[in-house]
């Protein structure tokens, strides 16, 4: 596969050439120049489910409306790229804090899937919301705290979001949490 | 944090600037020209645990002595950099065929490693050996199947190895395989 979107170095600014390097099996932009091969690798996107303990005995789940393209204006649960310098988990609980302001205790690792066509690893963690004390950052419309018979099926964001809600309220519902994995599309 | 080895834009040549764009809260390589901002996140390495189950009621695993540096001639689990266009069960099947010839069947996600420092997560997962043939690949000058109690630990790669392993055969004492997260450091 080439990589249409490397045109120079980003070491020394020289034209890169599209070259499969020795020892390798696979097309990478290499530089003629300084030698600098710019190998492109999927990334991760971490997330949370957070949920709150309601006294009624129905847990409630934290959602965030998008401010954002794309798919602004519909529903996901807290998530974004992870950043070097922080665990799959401390990024995950960045994400919770910079989208919907809240405080949780991260409980365990629940879903690693693929989404291969956007070279994208999501992976979420289970969450306890210590307080309903919310703020939606700058890329949140709104926050909400649903009942699993409220989740707004048709109006989730993402694949990746639907597949984990939808194995979070089974897990829910068998009374035991499990680690998930699978590949999904990138839309819902 | 800054990123240093970003000079030139990959898109259109011209030098970069350090500068925390809008909305976002950290400095990234900005290009003053196009406005390509060169995101640099933390990648995925994914590798298996190949077990042969023996007549002998005793496991082998499969084990690879490294080729290449870094850790040139000390032992490892196959593993490699995922690549655009696989998923992670894939990646860490082919870096087993590449490292070491071998024909598996993958039995599960094992581990999820954090190696914060050189800002990669590591993904394992179980594996079954379907025969014994092997071929070592260019990377590897070796390969071994080793009963529990024959492991190298002292001449092991990675402390991710190392911790993979570990936990192997915790589960197998155990009798029972779960998914593993933690963080590691890169070096044994």
């Amino acid at each position: 596969m080439a990589v249409p979107e490397i045109h120079f170095c980003r070491r020394c600014g020289h034209a890169v050439e599209q070259r499969v390097p020795p020892m390798e099996d696979r097309l990478r932009a290499v530089c003629p120049n300084c030698g600098y091969i710019d190998y492109v690798n999927p990334i991760n996107v971490v997330g949370t489910v957070p949920v709150w303990q309601h006294e009624d005995g129905q847990p409630r789940i934290l959602l965030c409306r998008r401010a954002i393209q794309p798919r602004r204006g519909y529903w996901t649960l807290p998530a974004g790229f992870m950043e070097v310098g922080e665990t799959a988990a401390e990024g995950a609980a960045r994400e919770t804090r910079e989208e919907a302001g809240a405080h949780i205790e991260l409980e365990g690792l629940f879903s690693v899937l693929d989404a291969v066509h956007v070279r994208q690893v999501h992976l979420f963690y289970r969450a306890r919301l210590l307080d309903l004390d919310l703020e939606p950052g700058p890329e949140t419309i709104e926050n909400a705290l649903v009942r699993i018979d409220e989740i707004p099926w048709a109006a989730l964001s993402f694949h990746s979001v639907r597949r984990v809600l939808q194995d979070w309220v089974a897990d829910h519902r068998a009374g035991a949490f499990g680690v998930h994995t699978g590949t999904v599309e990138h839309r819902r």
